[in-house]
């Protein structure tokens, strides 16, 4: 019995570490610069995100060669699942040793809430564009003769939709996730409900295939500037850069939304009062 | 400090509390108008429904202008998971701010369980339905040319199935929908099986799944009058309107029988007997 | 507050519980049938039973239905999320209760494994196959003109297939079933392993579903003597009857082959050495 | 060692068991020979593997049939969730018996990372390869008139793309599911992050099922030699035999890229700085 006590959490330490907020992440921590797990989080950033655009932009193209003959392929439902899927997988994987952004609007998300510094930040989402342009060449050359046929899986506003609508879609798509992203990793409600870390790299993979069910008709659904701006490079056609910004501007504004709603709003006050009847012990 | 021990689980209050039930909510708790996270959970009730509904309806509009041209789409299956889904993800953000409720039969049930107060029951139906106008409306507004012309999804009767199939498929479906967020929610369950309170947002999530893959045929699935109001609201065609009742009638008569059953027939004689083979220790 | 304790996990006997097997069950427990818990299980279920039928047949006919109109309705893919989806939510709302079999061959795995008594099992097997009835009784009545039309979710072994095929295929699918059961409810694993407990309705509904996925076009699937007798009951036709037998004798040898070797194969000298990369600590 | 206890989670009774790396296994440990554990472990991946086989070929072969009929079938999208959804179920059932390989290309990864020693790891490929011919065998006993005509579930290179294409699509693929069972099984990570165990097989099963949605039209996707090399052994025609040297070199070699990036990249300087917003506690 001894030895099992010795290797759990024992009660005392835990709830002192529960219940105070991490500090702010520093604006800038010129320090992190001298640690191998700076640069390690940066190269698994790299990874994830070009394991990302493989996948799904595969599964993209391969898609729409099988739809050309009659109705094979996986679908739209399928390339809703292959986006959705990789980010379970890859925050599943990466959480320990970067966080599991793999996209530059969580990254920006998660700076406003002062959760990375600016340094980190930066240099993930340069890690996340770098990796996300290899990912895509790699399907390109994979898929040579599709690739520029199919579109590349470039991210563009699709007939008919004008670009308010476009922005708008970005927006809220974003907010979804990035909301998700912070219900999930909140160290307060971590403690608080035994099923929050638990199951959190899931339902961050489900709003994202959620997102792509709702907006592939208008946007091909970015909410991740890594994605948009690596299929536009490899693509490399004046419709996707010309739609570029809003790849951009539309994720980081959803983003600061959810930074904001997440911060001042859910948070306020501090959790002082919890308000729902599974809290109320 | 003082404060946050006081809402959180306290180790010794821990054994304590799981073997007893909480006492049942008050009907009227005018001390809860008092507090901000009274409040906070409105917003959360709002955001989230305003969020399934954008969402959900959404995905409806692209599904059926894509059937248009051929087999392109998520199909009816990517609609329900498109509903089951968001209930998976917005259950497990909103559940330690509001509890997660999202449906007002879901808060109707949960009032006759007595875990919200009267007051607290009437606040999120009404959260809930203004969050459903906006997020249906949200939808119009993006998808001018579609939305009308695709039914909006709004709730109708379909052709060939009467009132009484359809009332019937309602009070069922929203039966097996609070039957399982009772489940989850279950105290005594909580303190007993430890994969209760880390799944619970799936199963409830998988429930709405389930419950629109049988009968989005028939009435389109509501099991949610915020959703089927909201739908009507913004659409506001005559039949969407002629069948409203049967979207709320059903959905507050599935949620009676689910509450009744889990309180007089599963819990009766206070688990007493556990009678499994998984809880004989 | 005693006999709560006593039916509930008390720390002390928890070390002492989980390296050690239960003792088998009873094989007659007359004891059972002066408990209300008894009662109760064989209520939940006939409900649970009731539920998946009603929920995966109108689905099945649902999709049929739609089907004749083009491409439309849930796809056979749907069909196999319906039949896994429903009993991954059945046997997580009612393991607490009744253990959540809803299968007349898990009772009777478990029957052979010793972990319910025989009346037990008898209660139970007449509980599902009544609530099966029931189940699709709802839906014809839902259903009425498409009911017949479309089979009434009965299972017939497929033309093209011999008998010899379908028992087999009932027999294999039944195994994969009772296999993840046993595996998810092993007392020794779950001290061992923390994801097992926690996670175990989601494999046994997957297993459910991926059987579905394979056998849908060999004999619809049955692998649960409910299931095939409660729609045979209701459809009513010659053939239904006639390959009735094989819905039995499959699932049954099949459950048999799993608790043979979960008891003498997996679980032999009482897994005196674990012999695991994974359990080596 | 105080380094490490610096980074992570301070209680002192938790870095005893937890912040140290199981010694390597030897690379022959001729006693594991004289264990019963050894044997169950190769009668489990026997099993475990003739069951991936048997229903995901058993799958592939009723949709293409169901194909021939218009739109029935599952579709890719239901082959693609039954090798995930199977990995998934089999990984969760065999892990505390063998560890849940299943896959000669997860044996030899993890024979590379110094997990299972050199006859452990001969001793499982054999046995999977030995479960595959079965599971195939199976499928064309019940299929008989189908299996040879719809390509009996063998992995080819598909038409119009070259070796290298089909070799690169093998590595990048295994990679993947490598990458994800190392840091689902890392006892360093484990300790850490309470998700990591409990999830564990999920992510797995995912890993597969998102290679199998971007790969299936490029090679089929193998990922797992013991699933190529069935097929090929049953189905036994010669496009089936050319090709099955990319279905060995190219898993091979991709998990021990990944072997080889979660040993020397992610756990270099062992874990020294956990640099994610996630673990600054």
């Amino acid at each position: 019995m001894a030895k099992d006590v010795e290797s759990d959490h024992p009660p005392p330490a835990f709830s002192a570490k529960d219940y105070h907020d991490p500090p702010p992440a520093p604006l800038f921590d010129l320090d992190e610069l001298t640690k191998w797990s700076f640069y390690r989080a940066l190269i698994a950033e790299f990874i994830a995100t070009l394991l990302f655009l493989y996948i799904t932009v595969l599964t993209v193209i391969g898609y729409k060669s099988a739809a050309d003959a009659a109705c094979g392929g996986v679908g739209v439902l399928g390339i809703a699942w292959a986006f959705g899927g990789m980010i379970f997988i890859l925050v599943y994987c990466t959480a320990g040793i970067s966080g599991g952004h793999i996209n530059p609007a969580v990254t920006f998300g998660l700076f406003l809430g002062r959760k990375v510094s600016l340094i980190r930040a930066v240099g993930y989402m340069a890690a996340q564009c770098l990796g996300a342009i290899c990912g895509c060449g790699l399907v390109k050359a994979f898929q040579k003769s599709y690739y520029t046929r199919y579109g590349g899986g470039a991210n563009e506003l699709a007939a008919g939709y004008n670009k308010g609508t476009g922005l708008g879609a970005e927006i809220i798509g974003t907010f979804v996730l990035v909301y998700t992203v912070f219900s999930a990793t909140d160290p307060k409600r971590s403690a608080r409900d035994s099923h929050v870390p638990v199951l959190a790299p899931l339902p961050i993979g489900f709003a994202v295939f959620m997102v792509h069910l709702a907006t592939i008709p208008i946007t091909g659904t970015g909410i991740n500037p890594a994605r948009s701006f690596g299929a536009a490079v490899i693509y490399n056609k004046d419709k996707a850069w010309d739609d570029q910004w809003i790849f951009w501007v539309g994720p980081f504004i959803g983003a600061a939304i959810a930074a904001f709603y997440h911060q001042f709003v859910l948070r306020a006050a501090a959790i002082k009062a919890l308000g729902s009847f599974r809290s109320n012990a």
